[in-house]
């Protein structure tokens, strides 16, 4: 792609000024609800409504047409009807629009594709980045822009999720509040005309408020350049794939969604592993790994300690372990001593660590704190089943505590139980703690994190450049 | 295991009468917790409380010895130490108690298999059937009967849930009201001294109250029968089985656990898989099958038909019933031609039928009563991903209404969202209508219906008794 063009992506993302063009005054319609949502999540550039039936929507001047906006525009959001779009983008480019999303729908997924050639072609020539068509929209967290037809803003964080699927976009708004997810951008590509998944995974290389990269894929623009692109973001944070469409029927299926060739799942498997992706399986998986992968810096070596005060929890978590890669191990003799000075004679002081069900937040803070400080250990996963006696809060307090002074060894958490452990649940993940409802889904992060792990060491025997130990944050 | 024994079973979950052998007047000791359960959360039986050094516990009349309590007693629970249980246990024989359930630890678990012997040797003599020792203690939603230390009654339903980790029992307390997994009783069989799954099992064949059995097993004490009298019960309603202790670690962790031997991961696959039992991947499998077997017929036969709003989530649907085994075929061609008329042109008539996000609770209503009325089609699983102009809970009650009809063919829901969902869900869920998160899960739950459905269908062509396909409700 145009050197020029990738240039300015950013302008979709970090826009000063939108124009939103087919912006309306009726709140059924799309061209209201982008404004709508712009003004009330706070947007914090300038927006300019284009309608030529209007004065004035929601409170702000309005334009009868993109040229007669009293400013520079750095996006240009268009949501009027198809056939009317290649009149509107003349306009834009005679006004020297610096990029150009686009929400209506009507184009190469109802076959029309020279309508969508002959706007890229414009683009192209222009040197202006195209997003879309048929998206559901843009959002930011970082500067409150929901420029979309989604309600809400996500939970802010950093993860960038772009999507294929502007559905789950969606739907999906509502999951990360109540799973606390936090939510860097959230691009919905659409029919990827132009932009794709390749120069928005090297655009975010660089964007400070992403940590982590979590993609929804039915399929690739183009599968070599994805497959280096990705590799070399990778050095400097994780990818996360939910790949759809892997099986024939979904295939099938992603062609008449999407029109996406969902290709051979050996091809992209292979192309994920060379390019350091974590593969996720669905997006409860995905959301998973990403919120792990976002929170925690890599697990480098494989020395895995597991911390339970549940016996069944800990089993549970030894098959996982070894399922997804991180076996655990006997621990060394003075680690295995030290923590029999801490635990019942009833519990077991070997991996995994069973402090009973009598553990209260002093064992737990007694116990992460001698394993944390052995540098035989790589990473911990902390198990908390709810128990009558104990309070969950108390708990995660006490497991916050001790990891706030070992940052550069991750941690995850599962914590089972009902209402009992919400709060404790918001306590850490608030604490930038990933929290996990069973230990399947704990482990399962904690590998994404050892397979990271894994990449980057691989990549710096490489004599790769890779991101340094300790996290950002 | 001797026919009086097993008959007497009825009185560890129905007694009538209950002695708490070491209820206590300190509220920080299990002897106190028990009766307060008890009370507390409305036990339908009388309450015998005994303790020589009290006249009165919660204002019960308290008893020194059992053999001075003015009635037959069915269930005595003790909570006294270890070293006391003989003493107590002579009494409770000659008092003829019908049944024995023992809380306290201390025996096999930590290597006094001598006293345990001891008390199974006098239970056994005197044909009185055994749990424990070292158990939370025994839950019946159906009495209202909390006889444990467990805080709660779980969420009232169907699902029979027994458990040979006493920790996990108490912390998915919470968890089934947080999902709404009705639970009919939950057992935890600590030791398993007399009393394992396989007596446990039989006896919940003609348990009315139990719909579905979910297992949480380090150890089996005998394979064969196991097997055997599982794939009995398993004609009349489902086995669930949670099996940890898979890995080579795990089995090492479940015999410092509970001293089970894990054993051979295939033996205990080839035994489910004889006998019907439905194999889940952890806890949270375990309920999201054991919820929808719990609540929906069986899947006869393998035309499934997903319907969604999402194509990204059909896509998806696709992919996890290929790998789950009960992939999507094409629909019959008239019932292509029906849906057609029923959608809007961008959508998709065949399988998964895509509504597209404009699909109102009357686009639900119409489509899927067109597709559970074809006869080709043997279940269906519904998906609604929150979109911003339609309501979650008339989506749920227009899906319920149609299901109304259909009741002998299973259908199990997934609805993407935060908290735009939740009360949708517990409409659902209030309707017999299992719903999940995501399409993985609601298809794998699809999925386990029919691998019961196919179990039944094979020992139905063995000439077995199975039962009807309706389920009684």
């Amino acid at each position: 792609m145009d050197r020029e063009i990738k240039e300015k992506i950013k302008y979709l993302l970090y826009p000063r000024s939108v124009a939103v063009i087919g912006a309306s005054r009726n709140p059924r319609k799309i061209g209201f609800q982008v404004v709508y949502n712009l003004i009330k999540d706070g947007y914090k550039g300038r927006i300019y409504p284009i309608n030529p039936n209007a004065d004035e929507i929601l409170g702000l001047k309005c334009y009868p047409n993109i040229l007669d906006a009293p400013d520079d525009i750095d996006l240009a959001m268009i949501v009027v009807p198809a056939s009317k779009v290649l009149n509107v983008l003349n306009e834009v480019v005679r006004k020297k629009v610096r990029s150009v999303a686009i929400i209506s729908s009507g184009f190469s997924e109802l076959g029309k594709k020279d309508l969508e050639d002959a706007i890229v072609n414009i683009c192209r020539e222009h040197k202006i980045p195209l997003l879309g068509p048929n998206i559901v929209g843009i959002i930011n967290t970082n500067n409150n822009m929901n420029l979309s037809f989604c309600p809400h803003l996500p939970f802010k964080g950093k993860i960038t999720f772009i999507t294929q699927s502007g559905a789950l976009a969606i739907g999906l708004i509502g999951w990360t509040w109540a799973s606390r997810i936090g939510i860097s951008k959230l691009i919905s590509i659409g029919n990827m005309a132009m932009i794709g998944f390749e120069e928005l995974i090297e655009f975010l290389e660089e964007d400070r408020d992403t940590e982590a990269v979590l993609l929804y894929i039915e399929g690739v623009k183009n599968g070599r350049l994805f497959a280096e692109v990705s590799k070399k973001v990778s050095r400097k944070k994780p990818l996360i794939a939910i790949k759809a469409g892997k099986s024939l029927r979904g295939a099938k299926a992603a062609a008449s969604h999407t029109g996406s060739l969902a290709g051979n799942v050996m091809l992209y498997e292979t192309a994920f592993k060379y390019a350091g992706i974590v593969s996720a399986d669905g997006l409860e998986d995905g959301f998973d790994k990403a919120l792990a992968l976002s929170l925690q810096p890599p697990l480098y070596g494989d020395n895995l300690v597991v911390v339970t005060n549940g016996g069944g929890a800990g089993v549970l978590s030894s098959d996982y372990a070894e399922k997804f890669g991180v076996p655990l191990k006997d621990l060394p003799k003075d680690l295995v001593n030290a923590v029999k000075e801490l635990i019942p004679p009833f519990g077991s002081p070997n991996n995994p660590i069973d402090l009973t069900g009598n553990a209260y937040r002093d064992d737990y803070i007694r116990v992460l704190d001698t394993v944390f400080r052995h540098p035989w250990v790589d990473g911990v996963v902390s198990i908390y089943v709810h128990a009558a006696i104990t309070d969950p809060v108390e708990i995660a307090d006490g497991i916050a505590q001790v990891w706030r002074n070992y940052r550069d060894k991750p941690i995850t958490v599962c914590m089972i139980g009902g209402r009992e452990v919400q709060v404790a649940n918001i306590w850490l993940r608030d604490n930038g703690i990933p929290v996990y409802p069973t230990p399947r889904r704990a482990i399962s992060a904690m590998a994404a994190l050892r397979q990271y792990g894994l990449f980057l060491e691989r990549e710096r025997g490489n004599g790769g450049m890779v991101r340094n130990k300790e996290i950002s944050s």
